[in-house]
């Protein structure tokens, strides 16, 4: 499918048909998430994948009782990574891994430190999540091109999630992607002509 | 092409040919752009469009000398837009003109006019920036999908961009993305394990 027409086609389902997604098809999904870009490829995220019905509807009071969230196959749960270091960290060994020449290595983490240090946790989260939200429009266009359906979410409770899921210290939910089959039917799409968004 | 072929073959190229990306496919970019997803479908954003050489080479300096800057096609600057209030007049202008029910529109608006009064403009600005680069990740992925490249930046300065391009009142420039043809090769994908991301 042309990427045009795979725009086109997404748009946010309100309910889904508890039909299960077949297990490769969220690896291929994770695969192009993987892919995304973001700030120095820094990836300043951790995504939470729930698809057990127990703690779908443990979410479901945290999340306005929208019925996306217990009739969904899969569900992701994008948290900002505010751990900068130990991204910078683990990127370095990446580098060094694919036999990038150290010197080479150096000079770009050290921009990366150098980025890091002057970053309170505040701005550390609101760069973060920009960079998450890169993740996740790969993630609903994704899975319209993998032949299934979503709902980016932000309606819902940050705090009992962490709670709920247990998440680790440092990351913060910012946008849930729901993930499965339709049960209901796209509505035209009202979109601002390119007058109202382009100058 | 493969929205995975996209995602795999996407990079942020370092220095463009200076070739011109034709009209006609800067027009399907915009229309791409149009359909991205936004929360209530607000957009709320304003994309700034430069394509001539004398405005490219005084953005230089302000964005740090990068010489995406005035190697490429095009430049888009993506603002947040905290007009908020004023989009969702217009949105309901458009669901009038959709044909929308009166009764449908009421309940719609008024939920969006709820959640635009408990905003403070910091919040507007932080929300009004994740739903832009949802629009940005559109941008580079269109661009691969028609045939061109692109370098999505942060490392500029926004208020630098906001004089020299003039821009209107409450538009807060986030991310710029360039456009063109690339004059380099990309360097070999490193990416974080699927480990290190999902969990």
């Amino acid at each position: 499918m042309e990427f045009k027409e795979i725009v086109e086609k997404r748009y946010a389902v309100k309910k889904f048909d508890k039909k299960v997604i077949p297990e490769n098809k969220i690896e291929e999904l994770l695969e192009i998430i993987r892919l995304s870009a973001s700030s120095f490829g820094l990836q300043p995220y951790k995504i939470k994948i729930v698809d057990d019905q127990e703690t779908k509807e443990k979410l479901l009071p945290a999340s306005w009782n929208q019925p996306q969230i217990n009739t969904c196959s899969h569900l992701m749960v994008f948290c900002a990574n505010i751990n900068v270091k130990e991204q910078i960290e683990k990127y370095e060994e990446m580098m060094e891994s694919a036999g990038i020449p150290l010197e080479n290595i150096k000079a770009y983490t050290g921009v990366m430190k150098g980025f890091e240090e002057g970053l309170s946790d505040d701005k550390k989260l609101s760069w973060a999540t920009k960079q998450t939200y890169l993740a996740v429009g790969n993630a609903i266009n994704g899975a319209t091109s993998l032949g299934f359906d979503s709902c980016p979410m932000e309606g819902f409770s940050p705090e009992e999630y962490s709670k709920i899921l247990d998440l680790p210290e440092n990351t913060h939910p910012v946008t849930v992607v729901t993930l499965g089959y339709a049960a209901d039917e796209p509505r035209p799409k009202i979109r601002y002509s390119k007058k109202d968004l382009f100058f």
